[in-house]
């Protein structure tokens, strides 16, 4: 019998876990996605994300094993000994040793890592990261989260807590972050950021698209869609958007010399209204060769970054 | 016959050769700088540089031996082959082959790094930033420069050019930087941002020492002297500094999760007016995983930190 050698990659979220059986080459042969039942509490999500394990085990069939199992999730991750120190989103998460508990349910090699660095991972190693030994990974949503990939690694910094790109400080002065600091490119670039600037452009009366939904319900979904009906509004707002989010990658460029900056998370489809204005900002804001190394794309793997990038971990930290 | 490996370091500017020869701990034993002549052109240069250290081993006496030579120096270099691509500050140094040329002219192995870089190697090993392995290196004056120590290691980036801390925005709106954009921290903490806060607090008619000093004359020593008098404006000035400094390393603190920021240069003295405050921004711009983690110190090794770096990077990359 031949054997087919599997590494298994699980992205833990607040809502959902996604699980996947990749082969060395990045290919995803059996994908999951279960709600995480979070309130059932800490077990019952390990019992959970190991189930999905041997799940997808059994429907490899024959022949199929798994070499590794990797981990993201959304929290400061203490990476050696693979314990989750503290996840905002999963109520009652504290100091859990995720690596020993899924290592005693399975049997297995347990990585466990950040979720946003597993993401830039997952980008790094199959997707629009490739080729790129210093990378960042932003994603964008309600917040801006950040990974980073320094000399063909994710890069932890001294606790782990690296890679916050959303709470760079871009105007001291500037609009409240939901962090309660002023001016950090999420406090622009992030929902609220969006969303804001629409309803400053909105106030000197201009005709939009935009004014049809009522403020408490606008989303930046609605924003994309009307500039694919080119509101200038909608449109406007999203070139800022990429403005103030090529400042802040300006400042990872000057300060790190990266060559790629991959763009992923937001509404499908805004990418191509704002990453121009991004590119343009970029290169005013950083030095001339900081600038002419970095490339900023939109990320390739969309919500299974996360997922493909702990397999990779699997692949590569045993 | 005892025999006695050291190790030298040279520190290539515009204006001086600064050279020592230094032991596995540290210790300098032999020191040097004579005026670099960067007019007479880079052979001659190389020259003076290879000079240096053949005297210091001469000096040393019967049993020395140079194990490696390490050379900072101000530019863009590529660190695996020793080529010093660009060097604002010494006309006609580009695309010189440091390593190559030294090593020809010693028949030891040569070493080369950016100056910046070889200063925070040098406070890392032997300086203010020992048992750090992820540091910043900020070194202030005319200019504000940075170095980066990651994992214990220089971080490079791509192409050599990491490091730059001076040119991170913090206000994209802000004042002009000499760099031509706007609101970098240069622009807040280097010496014409200094001088602009004076000038500004000047300009409403307040008290101060530093209205005997012509506008056209004043200089951040000229602050810090007037500090030191408890002149109210000069203290407010440096204050504020700090303020803005703690804006930027804290920007640094959530990207890389460093433990600690190595303040260098500047006049001597003023620290103690500007580091308080720069510890205090820093608490409120960080996160507060990241803004735990991180400590703000002033650097030990004085202007001999990037020959000493120099040495040390000999030490430890042959």
């Amino acid at each position: 019998m031949v054997h087919m050698k599997l590494f298994a990659g699980i992205d833990l979220g607040g809502t959902n876990i996604k699980s996947g059986l990749l082969s060395r080459d990045g290919k995803i042969l059996i994908e999951k996605s279960v709600p995480s039942e979070v309130n059932a509490g800490v077990d019952h999500v390990l019992d959970r994300m190991a189930d999905c394990v041997k799940d997808s085990l059994r429907e490899a069939g024959e022949g199929a094993m798994i070499e590794g199992v990797g981990v993201g999730v959304a929290g400061l991750v203490e990476f050696e000994r693979g314990i989750l120190l503290e996840a905002p989103n999963l109520p009652g998460w504290q100091r859990i040793e995720v690596k020993a508990e899924l290592q005693k349910r399975l049997g297995m090699n347990v990585v466990v890592e950040n979720d946003a660095n597993a993401a830039a991972l997952g980008e790094y190693a199959y997707g629009a990261g490739q080729g790129a030994t210093e990378m960042l990974m932003i994603t964008l949503g309600t917040g801006v989260g950040g990974g980073l990939i320094l000399n063909g690694k994710v890069y932890h910094g001294s606790i782990g807590a690296a890679g916050e790109f959303g709470h760079m400080t871009i105007q001291y002065d500037g609009p409240i972050c939901c962090c309660g600091r002023r001016g950090c490119v999420e406090a622009f670039v992030g929902k609220m950021g969006i969303l804001r600037n629409v309803q400053e452009k909105l106030k000197s009366g201009r005709p939009s698209l935009l004014r049809i939904i009522d403020v408490s319900k606008r989303t930046p979904k609605d924003v994309s869609a009307a500039a694919e009906r080119n509101d200038q509004v909608a449109l406007e707002v999203l070139a800022e958007t990429g403005t103030y989010l090529g400042i802040g990658i300006g400042n990872v460029a000057n300060l790190l010399n990266i060559q790629r900056v991959v763009v992923g998370g937001g509404v499908a489809g805004a990418h191509d209204f704002f990453l121009e204005s991004t590119r343009e900002s970029l290169q005013k804001a950083a030095l001339r060769t900081a600038a002419d190394e970095v490339e900023v794309v939109k990320a390739l793997l969309g919500e299974n970054a996360g997922m493909i990038g702990a397999a990779y971990l699997a692949m590569t930290e045993q």
